[in-house]
């Protein structure tokens, strides 16, 4: 069966302590059962990461989705685009009729201090965290010459700009380049307006049969892969081969390539996300990728506008959510509706969301969607 | 598609914070590929409740198993069977030809002292924890005369001595009724032999089509559900609903009923959680579970003996390993292969777990697998 997404919706990003989650999962649900125009779903998938056990269902019932299936997924950042995945494919199969993807995080008050390393997680035991692996991505790709360290600040300009638009972004601004780079380091090349923020929020989505209804926006094709032991004698740097595998499937499922691409929601947790990224996927030549950022290719009124509601680096990333923020972005925007921040004329789009780093493992996971027509 | 489970495997259960989490779940995943005959599964579903973020990729990834997809799912004690149940439909679809289903849990160095209920949990921060929970319905249960406490204290006796045969079993022994009324009290009149222990242990399946070759286990009927909001003015205690509800749509499904079953494998996690489920499954009628316990009807050589590994309260409870624990022992049953614990000449089987209590809702899940001929 064909699926499409009929209704979207997303709370603030932000850091709310203040908020309750299920506060901020209700601001997502119910403006994306209102936009699908229904009140009942057949099942939930959650993508959450540090969600405690049960806070689904809890959330849920508080909600008054009560009595149907719910699965809660984790799969690092990947989570809410995992629960897209997953819900997609239980309409795809008849399996339910109706579904609500929601993604959930509430970041501030998980943690109190700094986060312990699980024991088996080497990388984070010796002080790979995810910045410091970035950050090592970033060092290698710069190394070969290919992109300039004021190349990749250009990937934070860019999106504070859009953020500028999108009034539910935790951040937004003008800087300049020279200000990204004067900013705090936080992991040598990454400076501080390179990282994404530490967020609360909430973004649903609601799944179903695609009948042609109007505002009902189709899923022409997407993958889930996790990742394969990294070869470190691969030219590529951290990330790279995953994403490339994980959009060849999705591609072709959906009979298209980049160039067809209108507009993009990729995972730029830190400014070397998103240039290793849009090269992973084709978008641009390898070794382009920086220089997208700089040029403008990649901005609101370029060619391909790359993460026009302010990507992770502005809008925030409350790690289960994000993905489904991503979805609901591209929907806006495949529909006209994302205001200020409207790529003209969109009709396909894209969805990148990588998730992990996990010891040896060229990332957790990674999910690519495309949607339009 | 018709699917079967091809193999299934476990680690030994128990408090064993000296052995790695990849260790123990090596035990499980090595025994169910060998069981299988096979060192390639298409992708992964995995079952935990406390795991660390990336826990199951990181463990996989060790196990020499990447590149596939990877979903990592929480649903309370009902973590591990929700991982069977989503495996089964992956196969049942032509989604992916053969998975691994896997339930990991490290319930010894995942706490640190008491466990801190989430903001959002209410019954948790009332100080109604799973014991108070399942205590408050054992009182409403005796205060309707349906059983007395010696007959709940008989699912304790009788489930020990079944363990008796089980060397993977955290504990076993043979206890007088006295003996389990006597032991400490935990939640009145829960005593700390009808409360299950805190657990460290894997267990894996193994599903894939169901070919006829010697060794499958046909999957014949399987239902997830997730709990209402709980009606207290209701007849029945905590969790019969929801258990109905789920065995009526497992029973459809795979055409048959109650008295078809020759063993069962029911979430003991405290003795009044058999005596209810039993009844809900419709195995006895109402107010018939604690007698049944008592006069041997559920025991090995009975009609119809239930939990002959022990259960959760002799073989333990790691809480996302659980289900897959019990869908292990009911293969093996089927088989014939359950030593000192085979029910003669069984051929059909059924798995209950129960997943969480949510504040007002009837269980956060409860997952029925009929499996067998």
């Amino acid at each position: 069966m064909d699926v499409a997404v009929h209704g979207v919706g997303t709370s603030h990003f932000g850091r709310q302590p203040g908020r309750a989650l299920i506060d901020l999962a209700w601001d997502a649900v119910g403006e994306a059962l209102a936009d699908a125009e229904t009140d009942h779903v057949d099942a939930v998938y959650v993508g959450t990461v540090f969600g405690a056990p049960g806070v689904a269902q809890r959330v849920l019932s508080a909600l008054g989705i009560t009595g149907v299936p719910v699965l809660t997924l984790e799969n690092a950042c990947a989570s809410g685009t995992t629960a897209f995945v997953e819900a997609h494919e239980s309409v795809r199969t008849g399996r339910y009729g109706r579904v609500l993807a929601l993604g959930l995080e509430q970041m501030s008050t998980a943690f109190d201090g700094a986060i312990h390393p699980e024991t088996s997680d080497a990388e984070g035991v010796s002080g790979l965290a995810l910045p410091a692996l970035y950050a090592m991505a970033a060092h290698r790709y710069l190394q070969t010459g290919a992109a300039t360290a004021q190349q990749l600040a250009a990937v934070s300009v860019k999106n504070h700009a859009h953020a500028l638009h999108n009034d539910r972004a935790q951040y937004s601004g003008r800087y300049t380049i020279e200000q990204v780079l004067d900013s705090r380091m936080i992991a040598d090349p990454l400076t501080l307006l390179q990282c994404c923020p530490s967020s609360d929020g909430a973004a649903a989505a609601v799944l179903g049969p695609a009948d042609g209804r109007p505002g009902q926006v189709p899923v022409r094709g997407l993958a889930l892969r996790s990742g394969t032991l990294w070869d470190h004698r691969s030219s590529h740097v951290w990330g790279y081969d995953l994403v490339a595998e994980t959009a060849r499937h999705a591609y072709e499922q959906a009979g298209l390539g980049p160039a067809d691409l209108d507009v993009l929601e990729v995972h730029d947790a830190f400014s070397i996300g998103e240039v290793v990224t849009i090269e992973a996927l084709g978008l641009v030549g390898p070794g382009e990728g920086g220089k997208a950022a700089a040029s403008g290719r990649t901005a609101l009124g370029g060619d391909q506008p790359v993460n026009p509601s302010g990507g992770l680096l502005s809008r925030g990333h409350p790690l289960g959510a994000s993905g489904l923020a991503q979805i609901a972005e591209v929907v806006w925007q495949l529909r006209g509706a994302a205001g200020g921040r409207q790529v003209p004329g969109a009709r396909t789009g894209l969805v990148e969301t990588m998730g992990g780093g996990v010891s040896g493992i060229d990332g957790n996971a990674c999910v690519v969607v495309v949607l339009g027509t």
